[in-house]
């Protein structure tokens, strides 16, 4: 199956502005880039990044298209019925080949695995006529486009693929649940859990 | 199996206070208690409310213990080997039959299907010597504590189950993904989706 990775390769992640300078967002970002990337591998799968701008020092094709996400995916999506393309967002830190493995054998004609507050974190498309928009509540806007041409949803049901890494909460989850290049990342900045009164949330020693 | 639901009956949910008076909160926290009763009754268990004060209406087995959370569980976990013990938080709005059945299915010492933040919302002990703490970052201090009592841990990966509601910005995900009371009391309380730059979230209309 054809596995795309959008990447935002300019000022990526700004809501990490609270805890991260704009070199340390462009890296962390890379880190779980690299992260999802591997797990895709280690599934089996060969990803494709598409990229809005060039890259360096990845070791998997690299597409570069400057136009809104949305747009870019849907340039990558099937034209012809028996296609499957899958896109995977490239900030899901805590994607496994396990979790991923939910996602590549699940059948449907339209497969997704849901994020937090709406979003669509990961994608299959096996139907020619459906196309993708990442803005507003895409996981209902994804479901009523499906059913407009008439394709059926599956859902993968997947903490894991549900969570993207966009604020500054976000980062206790990756320390939590992740062994790879993103967490070792933030420890290596000295990132670490802080209990609370409600959840749990991440401090920075300072240098 | 066993399955305990335990519920905090007075002042729940305190943080929905910006979006929701002290009787919406109890309504609230009532539906989502029901909905996941429903689930796990639809998933073939009978559920017992570990309530810390008397509940009226509920067609399932109440115990009342007003003991802080942990201490009131653990009175509750296997005494002996061969018997095992599952606790399913009350505010998994989300919760279906089939994520439950991934837990309830799940075989290992300890099982785990970890929330957002280091949370522990739902868990099935089979191991005598295990207890459990749900203060600080309950995931890990779980993890840890089943090493300590040489139990294999389990964990499930599963959005609907690592979705607990205590913010406002998780009502977005109830609204999303759930057709149960606690979805219905909300839309008639005039809760809606909000779409923006970042992640959704939630307007109340007023009246």
């Amino acid at each position: 199956m054809q596995v795309v990775v959008p990447f935002a390769a300019t000022e990526p992640k700004t809501r990490l502005t609270p805890v991260l300078t704009a070199p340390e967002r462009d890296a962390f970002a890379r880190a779980m880039l690299s992260d999802v990337l591997t797990a895709i591998t280690d599934s089996g799968h060969e990803p494709t990044v598409l990229t809005t701008a060039p890259l360096e020092g990845i070791n998997q094709p690299v597409v570069v298209d400057d136009r809104p996400l949305s747009a870019a995916v849907n340039n990558h999506l099937p034209e012809e019925p028996g296609q499957a393309v899958a896109v995977v967002m490239a900030d899901l830190a805590l994607a496994t080949p396990d979790s991923l493995d939910q996602l590549f054998t699940a059948s449907g004609d339209v497969v997704i695995a849901p994020g937090r507050g709406g979003g669509t974190n990961a994608l299959i498309v096996r139907e020619p006529a459906f196309s993708v928009d990442y803005h507003g509540v895409s996981y209902c806007d994804h479901c009523k486009r499906a059913a407009q041409v008439d394709a059926a949803v599956t859902t993968v049901d997947s903490y894991r693929l549900g969570t993207d890494v966009d604020e500054p909460a976000d980062l206790v989850d990756v320390l939590i649940h992740s062994d790879g290049r993103a967490a070792s990342w933030l420890r290596e900045r000295g990132f670490s859990l802080v209990p609370g009164d409600g959840r749990v949330t991440v401090e920075r020693a300072s240098n």
